[in-house]
């Protein structure tokens, strides 16, 4: 049978610890030759819109111990816009009544059966912030209590969720441009144990924090090196948030894979559409990546005074691998989704 | 609605003139920037047979003046096998009852819905067949009535049956290395206009041939350069067909797409897995390929006596594309296949 899950299902099947563990053992497994994953390809075609294009992300892993590769594939509608100065990238929902379109697909290692297809929404923000709690674990004093949070959108709210799970936060600043979403943000996420405080800056929502988190769809840098102190955390999702000024304040610096950026193909003689982002290249394998701290081949902060810094600079396959591993193990326990017959996916021709 | 279709739907849905168009306005959009593609990805890991190892391909390409992109995507096992001598790879059904997993999703450019999932084994063959068809209308002499075939499995089947298609070919000799195949391949192909003749011998098969075309799933050079006799057009799937000879004998050498070869990752550390064929490097942009030809940048055969070569050097998304929204309008307008509503694989999480 093959399962299709909505996302209801997928966050009634997320188990937090069981998905860091697992997260953290794929990664344990890549450099045994155990896990395997490749860069991401986005490609681009003009749309029917002038200032938006279409853009269709592909990325796949597998980690042999959980027995799948998942596939993930996003097919977006994107345009450029900008707010208070600063440009990011929005995803139109076009498809059905207002929805997008983003899968997980989940294939066995050891049949090559379609196991399972659900949304990416719920992993694409869980997977981000348990790798990013993985490497505050790593990198952050154990003792950190304070959070600078930038950002309100479901990235900051699962990085909000991930980081406060696996770290002793009590208090939390959280910036946003528009002063309603911060507002807002604080009524929703503040609990009995973690008072959380909107703020009006970047610079007031870092001061005196343990641990800074950008969980942005920015293009334009939000933070320098010089908002960085002393045995501070900080962590990044994207490389579009930061200035050069934070590669060098770092004392330690650790990415999520050293295979680098996104592959972007665009139809031949294209240069640019509207709503891509292009990385800077970058060298990326000089630094270590979360499976060199997980497997301790690098070592993580050895100082409270340092600066560390990890940047989640692009996902992997292996963590969709991981999660839809979890996910579709507890699915099963609990009945969650449809079940399909396994031949709507199936032939007898031999491709 | 997302359309699901099988191989029976996809045979009843291929009109084959159709697709020759479809895909020849698909290359000649391509130097035009309205079409698009990324070379293909091809990811490995263990199996739990030794001698055998898990396959995944991925590749999408789109074609904006259908408005859809296409992904198609391969879950296999392979097994590297010898047969007198020449070794092949092939691939185990190990899903369901003796099946295989091989899937072609079609997206809207418009609105990113999923507009339909169909098997990739009958497009797989007529894909392939069509694009060598495009470069043999290109390159072959257009009298040519004798056409040198070898192999006898699926491709050898739908290259019989497209370049029957577009040249007058009266005679066809067919070798393949076991004599009950190439016997029953004859009986099978045999018609009034078409007299099918089987053979012992790849040179038996390709003497006083016009066109020469090489179906197979070789691993070891079946054709040099020494087999090639002025006039004729030699056509190949892959590079493992031939060896360097036929690179230099050619006068007139055209390639489907300079993109060349397949992207292969292994796990980290692991050099070689049971089943991979690793392409020689090669720069492919130096010779002209399929579109360079179609949108007349680059001249075809100029004189009866040359030799020409056309290597399919390896498959892109733009094929897909193309027969995906040639199936996908054919099977609405015929109520083919199962119809799912698009909101199993919508979200209203912006990913």
């Amino acid at each position: 049978m093959t399962r299709i899950l909505d996302n209801d299902d997928v966050r009634q099947a997320i188990d937090l610890d069981e998905c860091l563990e697992a997260l953290a053992t794929a990664y344990r497994d890549l450099p045994e030759g155990r896990s395997v994953h490749r860069p991401t390809s986005h490609i681009y075609a003009h749309h029917s819109m002038d200032d938006a294009s279409y853009s269709f992300k592909s990325v796949e892993g597998a980690v042999e111990r959980f027995g799948v590769l998942a596939l993930r594939i996003t097919s977006d509608i994107v345009r450029q816009e900008t707010y208070n100065g600063a440009m990011r990238v929005e995803k139109l929902p076009l498809a059905g009544r207002g929805l997008f379109l983003g899968l997980v697909q989940v294939f066995s290692l050891e049949t090559g059966e379609l196991l399972g297809i659900m949304p990416d929404g719920v992993i694409q923000q869980t997977r981000v912030a348990i790798t990013s709690a993985l490497g505050a674990k790593a990198l952050c004093r154990p003792e950190a209590t304070r959070l600078g949070l930038i950002g309100t959108g479901g990235q900051a709210r699962a990085h909000f969720r991930l980081l406060t799970h696996v770290l002793p936060i009590d208090t939390v600043k959280v910036y946003s441009p528009r002063p309603e979403h911060r507002q807002a943000f604080a009524e929703e996420m503040s609990t009995d144990a973690i008072e959380v405080e909107p703020t009006g800056s970047v610079a007031s929502a870092v001061a005196g924090c343990d641990i800074i988190c950008t969980a942005t769809s920015t293009s334009t840098p939000i933070i320098s090196g010089d908002l960085l102190q002393p045995g501070v955390h900080y962590n990044a999702i994207r490389e579009f948030e930061i200035d050069e000024s934070v590669y060098a304040k770092a004392n330690v610096l650790g990415i999520h894979t050293k295979m680098g950026g996104i592959r972007h193909h665009l139809p031949p003689g294209i240069d640019d559409l509207p709503g891509i982002r292009q990385e800077k290249p970058r060298d990326w394998t000089v630094y270590p990546e979360i499976s060199d701290f997980l497997s301790g081949r690098v070592p993580g902060r050895t100082d409270a005074a340092q600066i560390t810094f990890f940047l989640n600079n692009i996902g992997t396959g292996v963590q969709f691998a991981s999660m839809g591993h979890c996910i579709l193990k507890a699915a099963e326990k609990m009945g969650l989704g449809k079940e399909v017959a396994s031949d709507w996916f199936l032939q007898d021709i031999k491709p």
